[in-house]
């Protein structure tokens, strides 16, 4: 009553300002505006704490997957203005990337499994590099579920510069995290299969299927994956699902959570199997009360990998879990079943897991943990002898917050813990160490996961967190049945009611889960430098070389022409087309394509790109730039003449 | 000085009112939030102009191509939030777009040229269908630069349902426009070559390299181009560029602007042929005072096409300039040297053109130019024999409006327009029927193309105009060398100064041309209809059926498992996966990919796709959805088991 009060009386006070505004043209016009748009004064406290005026820059960076695009999506924040989809599994020709230029076409050929050539992949959960468990805004890293691989981002340029396929999985989910100086980035697997590449029956699930998690060796100074650095920990075929590093007190853990722990195999429908006539795998991987929570030692792990206890399996180094657990390296703590998502806090000692189908969260204690893996105190053992920790004595306690429990994120203010609320459409703000729930606010509609500013280092920033929603019904103009993903910005500054700011569709792809990173800890370049490029081409050094059917072609392109931009080859000659985007301006631009030649490419200042194709049909191919230059854009072209 | 005392009282009332809204609490925020992120007045203008709350709807689609992304991009004005890119010539794994799924690779493979799958496009300049000359919501058309085709969007699905390669050309732009009522798309060329798949020396230029102008039938009921019913005009080997077809008093008659009516063909630089030291073509190409503007008589060209006088080339019919000519159906008239558009005004009398090195528009009077056809009053002929009208007695008049006028469109208001001005990175607001310039507003920066609301319609809304800009250095966050495109939305209500209202960057593409239409006028579907699928899956008849090395399956997915979920087939096998999405509930989207086997599909409510692949690997292929469909989607997977 009295909160219903004050609104009245906050309603009647704005009304009598904004009717004082008209005494303004200007202010005449707000009044207007907001009654002709329907806006409420709530609203406008929205729109001044989002509305970024041209030229001004957002606070934060917030880094997306893309989903099944393939990309990893970078947007500013407040603004919640879309900034790039850096192409990363996908072909995708505004970039250059995998339309016949080399070097694009070499990093897709990295992510070649089996031989064959992907081009799409299902990315999930970005993980940005950490110095001292802070985001250092160097590097960042995606993972493909679909299609077990993970790449390296370089944030100097936001272009993808490594792709590394996993050797033993077929499907992974629990990946990437990083280390807090970013030693590794974690892999787990998703759905269990034999490592080897072989058809083994479901008979043999318990015996030969089998889950992992990877360790990816990161050379902080070369950017890059050292992957015979690199190893696996095999792991029971569970579905193992989300993961995280441990960090201060609980560095040199990692942790994967996982559901299916009964190890159900589904059949539901008529198939071709004996499996067919069985309840589908979401009734029988949800029948136990309990999964298990992983612990590992990765400290452990890493000596053993150098030490040498490993099994060979494709190439990949592989501890076996006997190996681990004779070790003290592996354990098993149960967790309320099917649960996504295990979140370390900002101190490294307490660990979040919420199951999906339970209404709690539970909150792990590290330190009682570690209490029971070193007085070896374990409840019995797994199938595979994996040690089990009591779930009670390793809490610190559980609070109901809502149906549908799912991620977790931190804020500055200690103690406090954001999660979201899948089929309540609602996220709770709770406090973690007095285990209670503080407050709820509604999202448009069932949150996957939801990120909070910095809010997985260890120390978060608070002032906003986004609500990953997956549904997006009337919240904007309808584009078909299929429609976009809705990420909402919410205000989560201290001492004031959570509030919803923005609504933002995606226009392309089902983002995942995010990060939100300070901007100004990224210094991206404006352009490259000329000495990064073996090919660059000096002005004035343009030709055509011919040995035989070798032809290569040392072009430049500045406002608004090619050099040369007359090119005659026979059928059948190949092409090596070495091409230097000569500007110095910021955002000068060039594209490049080869009509019919299905090639394409992006030549941002200093850059240089090489194309290589056949000249395997006749013809007069017109070549152009595809990037509105100047004024005489439309003038920057050529033709390649293809004799017979 | 009256503006700034004017502006000094606006300022200090404004202040005065922002201390009144102190007394309350939100309105205290509202000071702070202006204060803390740097807000003045006018960005609360504009902030409530565009801000768009939760659950409302924007009140018109933009459609914008996505340049070399191969897409077109639907975003909702005036919150400038991005909707889809919806998939056309380049594949898209979240669409299942090309991704293993049937129908859309079926599509894909109409965009063959040559026999060759061309995997991108260069999207640039969309066309909604009209019904007498107002946009009608149905379908979008696009054209691709780099590969000359043209495609057809359904505006009921927001997908590509059709793509069709032009035959003759080797590049093209100034497509797609459409006839008043939609009878035809028209595309024309952009670089001359020969009609020919062969080789032809430059030598032959002015003889064998050509020009074109496509006319494609649009059956409106069925939303299809019927190419049997379709045909092109030869034209001179100029560079042809944007074109518009006439309307109300010019209907009948298309307009095509054209560029290097010199015929010259550059070569700067060192390349291996003759050309090599010759100037470069943006030299070349600009060196007389005039190019030509085309005018074709439609309805005569139809007729001619009808009446069989047609020469057929690699299965295409077209009318030669000589044909044309003979029957009066083909003029030239000098327009200011490298336009870039030509623009009829809603009453379809008036026609501008800019020539980007002029700082002239030039207005043409439709009504003195049939006064000239009708008189046959001709200045001369060019070398092909086309009559030239003297561009004096053709023009209502010019305007001096800055560096660099690219594209005009029009106003709510008789007589208004607004042209771009790409060198002053400017749009200027000016009276084409009184000839005088009324008001610039500044752009950030480079305005190529630019749309005000169903600005090329018979009856343009006003009310809003949108500037795509070419360069947005310091814009955004930055993002590396590849810049964000910017499009900029400006308030052009009437009796008011424009105002700059809202900055939106592109995170993928280079949009180059988009158009603006009435939301309500849309009506897109929510789910597929069942008879739409003829290999549609009923619940409970899912099987799987193996004929020999013919495996098909006939499967079903809903909330939260596919039906069957275990599939067992051998090496070799070829598949045939028919699925079916049962789900009735809006925006209940399933996703389907095969692990390793580079399969992706999307489903949407009601949809059946069908799969086709080849089991050649042997070993065990999670596959699972990839949409985040339900508390249990992690649970919805199933094994797809190929046996050696």
């Amino acid at each position: 009553m009295l909160n219903k009060l004050k609104s009245t009386f906050q309603l009647v006070l704005f009304s009598m300002i904004v009717l004082g505004l008209c005494t303004t043209v200007n202010a005449q016009s707000l009044e207007e505006i907001m009654k002709a748009r329907g806006l409420t004064q709530q609203d406008m406290l929205a729109a001044a704490k989002t509305y970024t005026p041209t030229g001004k820059m957002d606070e934060y960076y917030c880094f997306s997957s893309g989903g099944q695009s393939g990309h990893v999506i970078a947007y500013g924040v407040p603004s919640m203005k879309l900034l790039k989809y850096i192409a990363v599994f996908s072909p995708e020709p505004w970039q250059g990337y995998g339309y016949g230029d080399v070097e694009s076409e070499e990093l897709l050929n990295q992510g070649r499994m089996r031989g064959r050539k992907i081009t799409w992949g299902d990315t999930h959960h970005p993980a940005l590099s950490e110095t001292a468990g802070e985001y250092d805004g160097k590097y960042l890293f995606i993972n493909d579920k679909a299609n077990p691989r993970v790449a390296v981002i370089d944030l100097k340029t936001f272009s993808t510069i490594q792709i590394v396929p996993n050797p033993i999985m077929k499907s992974e989910h629990g990946s990437t995290f990083v280390t807090p100086n970013t030693e590794y980035i974690l892999e787990a697997t998703q759905y269990p299969a034999p490592f080897s590449n072989k058809y083994v029956s479901l008979d043999e699930f318990n015996e030969k299927y089998r889950g992992a998690m990877s360790f990816w060796k990161f050379d902080m100074k070369k950017g890059k994956i050292i992957v015979k650095d690199s190893f696996s920990v095999e792991l029971p075929p569970y579905c193992q699902d989300l993961s995280d590093s441990g960090k201060k007190v609980s560095e040199g853990w990692v942790f994967t959570n996982s559901f299916n722990s009964e190890r159900y195999v589904g059949g539901f429908g008529k198939g071709n199997t004996k499996w067919q006539d069985r309840l589908p795998f979401e009734a029988g991987a949800s029948s136990k009360d309990t999964d298990y929570l992983h612990m590992i030692n990765l400290k452990t792990a890493e000596k053993l990998f150098k030490d040498g206890k490993t099994t060979e399996i494709n190439g990949h180094a592989v501890i076996t879990m006997k190996t681990m657990v004779e070790n003290n390296a592996l354990f098993l703590i149960p967790e309320p079943k099917s649960p996504h998502g295990v979140m370390i806090d900002p101190s490294g000692q307490y660990i979040t897991v919420s199951g999906k189908l339970d209404t709690h969260v539970s909150v792990y204690d590290f330190k009682k943990m570690m209490k029971l893996v070193e007085s070896k105190k374990y409840e019995g053992k797994d199938p595979y002898n994996i040690p089990i920790l009591s779930m009670k004595e390793s809490l610190h306690g559980q609070v109901e917050l809502g149906l549908g429990p799912l991620h977790t994120q931190y804020d500055k203010e200690k103690g406090i813990a954001y999660t979201s609320l899948f089929v309540d459409s609602a996220i709770a703000k709770w406090d973690y160490l007095n285990l209670k729930l503080l407050e709820k606010i509604s999202i448009h509609y069932n949150v996957g996961h939801l990120v909070t500013a910095e809010g997985d280092t260890v120390s978060p920033d608070g002032k906003y967190m986004i609500s990953l929603n997956k549904l997006s019904i009337d919240r904007f103009l309808p584009v078909g049945p299929l429609h976009p993903q809705n990420h909402q910005l919410i205000d989560i500054s201290p001492g004031k009611p959570m509030q919803m700011l923005y609504d933002m569709p995606f226009p392309l792809g089902e983002p995942h889960y995010a990060l939100l990173i300070k901007a100004d800890k990224l210094k991206p370049i404006k352009r490259y430098k000329k000495k990064w490029f073996k090919n660059r081409v000096k002005p004035g050094r343009e030709k055509v070389v011919k040995e035989g059917n070798q032809v290569t072609i040392h072009s430049s392109l500045i406002r608004s022409h090619y050099s040369p931009e007359i090119i005659e080859v026979n059928v059948g000659d190949e092409i090596t087309w070495h091409i230097t985007n000569l500007e110095r301006a910021q955002d000068e631009t060039h594209g490049f394509s080869v009509d019919l030649y299905n090639i394409h490419g992006s030549l941002e200042p200093g850059e240089t790109c090489t194309f290589k194709f056949t000249a395997d049909m006749e013809g007069v191919f017109p070549f152009y730039c595809t990037e509105f230059c100047s004024a005489l854009h439309l003038e920057m072209m050529g033709y390649l003449l293809v004799k017979p």
